[in-house]
């Protein structure tokens, strides 16, 4: 059932004992709508806890510092951000059927729950919990605003991309109430990295090749580099952006050995050029800047077969080059 | 004569003729401002002109396309984000003592011109530009509010820098009205970069050193190294950020030799460490979080001299260790 944000509201102030659920591998928006929702329901005299499939990560602890689980039997079960009952994880996939609302923003959502406030145009989870937490008429605090500050800037790359919404802006603004730190959040969200992905950034770089008139480029990390180098798997996350951040790339590649000869392609569009319709050529598929494919075979092949169909979309006829 | 909104609205009503001057090596707030104004002039029937000491840099082409200088007498001289008469740079230095009016955000700002419109708390010149069109009472479109928009968010780190205030957030809002295109800016301004740029920092990736229980990162670059590698000198603006990426690190030093045994040192904070206190032992100065100096000598010597300054403020005591 779809409700609206006075039903929610509503719902959220007559009921109790609350467990909220994350999406496993949790984002900066489903901890900040996550604790976020946790503080206004404990704030209105209710229990409630937040769950994840995964441990908090620590690069959001200032949201669940000093933070303890209450103990109550569960009454009240809310999923935010999360768009599937797979995205669960293992740990709270039992609690699937028993979703009583769910507060998300993504076009995608499954309606797995009771009922479904879904707003498709927010740029971030935090951005439809703040219009709830006005209904609620509930006071934000500083904590509160830091939650839902982080799962804003975290979904729009600090309000950099194109799905940040007016509103999105607004709302910071409104946040800024509330003496909220932006600079150590957003240098903890944006500019810290690790050692290990830093390596992987160094890496990704030094393989950078380019191709058709320095059109495209394209990195590859098979799994004897992997082997050899130590670079982390996990630190690969989100590294494809990094292929068009040359000046004159249209179309990106990384290509990322998976298991021995079978290789997951990762493609970004810096142009008018669809990708999604290149990786549909080779059975995969996605967005229109960002998609993606997976392809068998020897890596000077697959990176030969990619350049075969990305080259058309440029309107480069690789017969005549 | 310093002047509040109301009166330099006034003062751009009854005048006309104008040279908008920006200042030297262009960023985007100045650019941003000039031609934010120059096409609010215009609009409003009068004849206005952007001039700068250097020729308008490419990546901020949408501002000027199309654009066309007109002729005509000046007669009235603005200054926009231009903090001190230096910085209007050669071409336009003849005109430092005839400026009418100077919008500006920077606090140490020389009081050069005849009027002044100085917000010191303003995140950017276009924000306080903004709120002189809204004075004006002219509608904006969405090439002006491209020039505001970007002027904002290159001053701000695309709002996340502690600069960023409540209004620059609400400002973004109200541009976003007029169909700007905030992606293909906001892509154009972080996140595409020269190969020459690429390659500075790959070096300074490849160069960093981690001293004091990795608390200090440090990389320097000698002219032997620009000589052999080929390293763009331009290409090293603001790349003192590189030294604090790393999580751990408090305190980053960049090293730059300038001439044969000289060095330039910029030093960044991402701690309570305050850096300027740093280097005004070695006669430099700056901000608590960004300060700089320059030291003679060899390099080991500088790195070795700079790490004893450094060390006492991290409470390591180097005769002990």
């Amino acid at each position: 059932m779809i409700v609206d944000l006075k039903e929610t509201a509503e719902f959220l102030a007559e009921h109790d004992n609350y467990y909220i659920l994350t999406h496993q591998s949790p984002d900066g928006d489903t901890m900040g709508s996550g604790f976020g929702l946790c503080y206004v329901l404990r704030k209105a005299g209710k229990k409630a806890n937040v769950l994840c499939s995964d441990d908090f990560p620590k690069r959001y602890g200032f949201m669940y510092d000093g933070y303890e689980p209450q103990k109550f039997p569960p009454e009240t079960i809310v999923a935010v951000d999360v768009a599937d009952r797979k995205l669960l994880g293992s740990r709270l996939n039992g609690y699937a059927d028993y979703v009583d609302l769910c507060i998300d923003h993504h076009i995608s959502n499954e309606h797995y729950a009771k009922r479904l406030l879904l707003y498709p145009d927010a740029s971030a989870a935090c951005e439809v919990l703040f219009q709830v937490i006005s209904e609620m008429g509930i006071e934000f605090d500083k904590r509160i605003a830091e939650c839902l500050y982080t799962g804003i800037a975290t979904d729009t790359g600090c309000f950099k991309y194109a799905n940040t919404t007016k509103l999105a802006h607004t709302i910071a603004a409104k946040l800024m109430d509330y003496d909220i730190n932006i600079e150590l959040i957003n240098r903890e969200m944006f500019d810290i990295k690790s050692r290990a992905r830093l390596k992987v950034e160094q890496y990704i770089n030094s393989a950078m090749e380019y191709y058709l008139d320095d059109k495209c480029a394209m990195a590859a990390v098979t799994l004897d580099t992997i082997k050899k180098t130590g670079l982390a798997q996990e630190e690969f996350e989100g590294i494809a952006g990094m292929s068009v951040q040359l000046e004159g790339v249209q179309v990106g590649v990384i290509i990322k050995e998976k298991d021995e000869g079978k290789f997951k392609v990762s493609m970004r569009s810096a142009s008018d050029i669809d990708v999604s319709e290149i990786c549909a050529k080779f059975g995969g598929g996605g967005h229109v800047k960002a998609a993606g494919c997976t392809l068998e075979g020897s890596l000077p092949d697959v990176k030969l077969r990619l350049l075969s169909g990305i080259a058309p979309a440029m309107g480069i006829d690789l017969w005549l080059a």
